[in-house]
């Protein structure tokens, strides 16, 4: 067993400044197992709210997109003056068709004091991991008390993550699984079956949400649909609106909208790319972070219809990124990547090169 | 051996897309090695010509900056509308003396139709070939005919390329080296000896630019320097100006940039970064993809002072990356990095994650 790399050490050997700690797909799901998946949730959903704590901190850089018909790719970086992070990520709904996935990503932490990168890792199940502990997180601060039951409309690659995340923060006992795709919903129950969580499988969104505490929708399809309509939303329900997250995509009725007091990471980005894109530009919304600072509240009322309408944020990102380099002091599931020319002296970039040539033609 | 990864296939097999190809500093040197320094620099600075010819299909975005008191970290991405590239690189004066190089970076590649990264690769190394590429290339369209001396002021991590790359590219035979620091300039004589290139040690700038053809300005300092003042250059001369490329950060007297004619990458970039931020907003520059597409002169006189205001600018690092996974095709020297996750069902992300897990305890 090789010996965990001490990132926090200041002044490492040479020879390490150029490896950067890799996480592979592979050792992503060796660390879950290893301290398993409803831990992490709870740990990234820690660090998420510290970060939403000291929000000012952060430079909160727009994503940066390149698109094509077929979907995009987004740069998301953000930095708290001390450390740099980004994300990358890509949206290509049609990607099932070829066996790939919707949402791919991977990420980079960097110490901005001296521009190394300290932590690159595989992001797909990461943010599957941070998405469900933002919205847990949200939900303690806006579910109505004592939630039990939460319906669950969409069972795609988020959903298990989701519940998960909700069973441990927010005390979810029960699910109530719906899906256009009956499968999708079935392979959902099973791969929850050992998680305690009661689930059940049901044939309508209708039937979904009835005696739910909680309605979580997060479906795929990049189109305006309408997931849930305005006469099936009861008063004191809590709304986890994770699918709607980019320009054209929504899942919610726009009459539920104005029924609900509406709670949002970063307006500017969420009145773009969130439900709210259906509302006009100065609609009231409440930012997540005053309320987990105590400056404003949450929930008030038990009648009260709270909507958590989220697109994901790079503090966020950068909240699981700083998580993960954490813990990756306490186990071995992780690689060192040889990815920063280290010449012996910095100003003879070239005779590193050179000597690597020799040593070559000699070899040859 | 390993077989090269087919970078060209439209279907690999499902097991492949979980892989990104990954050249490490290590590869990238045997890579070097097999190739040729020479062959690799323009190799590259075909496909910049290739990518400034069809300049108006890139997606041409400013950096992304996140700044500390202690240097920069940027983010370089770009678009040809299929093929999606970023670099992240740091610039940070200070580092050499923590042993670390002053500029790292890494560099990434992605088919913008599906999402998924295509290359991943060390960037440091890279990113003095391509500079070299650029400037040797932009030497070609610019300096006087029949150029063979050149003078190279700045002798740090980016001059050897540089002078491989006017060698390989305009045909220069002579090097005549200045660098503050003399051991600087006897490491590059040193590096060069095998190259061909007859290299003359100076002793003070004028000694240097002493029948010059080119003159190249590299140097490293973070600040407002004046390496050549107006009198020194004489009629006829192209001045590659390399150094100076940030707020701040300059290298040639403002006179001599009012005696050249000015070619630039982009614009709107080198007037912030440029040696040219010391002229007025509106000074007369010349766009090199123009020259390079025939619609507006290169050189017009042999009496004329020329001058690339080189920054760097990402269209470049998506041409050496383009290159780059080229060449992979005819080469060994990389790794297939278990970046994406890909689960059998794409929609059953937790389900790989919940299989891992049971081996890891099974195997327990």
């Amino acid at each position: 067993m090789s010996t965990p790399y001490d990132l926090t050490a200041n002044k490492p050997a040479p020879s390490n400044l150029a490896y950067v700690p890799f996480v592979s797909v592979d050792n992503m799901m060796r660390i879950i197992a290893e301290k398993g998946v409803e831990t992490i949730i709870e740990g990234i959903a820690g660090y998420i709210e510290a970060d939403f704590k000291r929000w000012d901190e952060f430079d909160k850089k727009p994503r940066i997109p390149a698109h094509a018909p077929e979907g995009v790719i987004e740069l998301m970086p953000t930095s708290d003056g001390k450390t740099f992070g980004f994300k990358y990520v890509n949206g290509h709904p049609g990607n099932t068709r070829s066996g790939r996935q919707t949402v791919t990503g991977f990420g980079v932490l960097a110490d901005l004091v001296n521009g190394y990168p300290v932590l690159f890792t595989e992001m797909t199940i990461l943010t599957a991991l941070r998405t469900a502990a933002t919205s847990a997180l949200v939900a303690r601060y806006l579910a109505p008390k004592n939630a039990r039951t939460m319906a669950i409309i969409g069972n795609g690659a988020q959903s298990d993550f989701q519940c998960l995340g909700f069973k441990q923060l927010v005390g979810i006992t029960d699910i109530r699984a719906y899906d256009i795709d009956a499968a999708a919903s079935q392979r959902l129950k099973r791969n929850l079956a050992g998680s305690g969580l009661n689930v059940t499988v049901c044939s309508s969104p209708e039937e979904a949400i009835e005696g739910a505490d909680i309605v979580t929708t997060v479906t795929a399809d990049k189109k305006s649909a309408t997931i849930l309509t305005d006469n099936m939303i009861g008063s004191g329900v809590h709304i986890n609106a994770v699918g709607g997250d980019c320009p054209g995509k929504t899942e919610l009725h726009k009459d539920i909208l104005l029924r609900s007091d509406i709670f949002v990471e970063l307006p500017e980005q969420t009145r773009i790319e969130g439900e709210i894109q259906q509302l006009a530009p100065d609609h009231k919304v409440t930012e997540l972070w005053q309320v987990m600072r105590g400056e404003v509240p949450g929930r008030t009322s038990e009648s009260q219809i709270t909507l958590f309408d989220s697109v994901g944020f790079a503090i966020e990102d950068f909240a699981a990124l700083c998580y993960l380099r954490e813990i990756l002091k306490t186990t071995a599931h992780f690689e060192k990547l040889d990815l920063l020319a280290d010449p012996d002296d910095p100003r003879d970039l070239y005779g590193m090169v050179l000597r690597a040539t020799v040593g070559q033609t000699n070899a040859a």
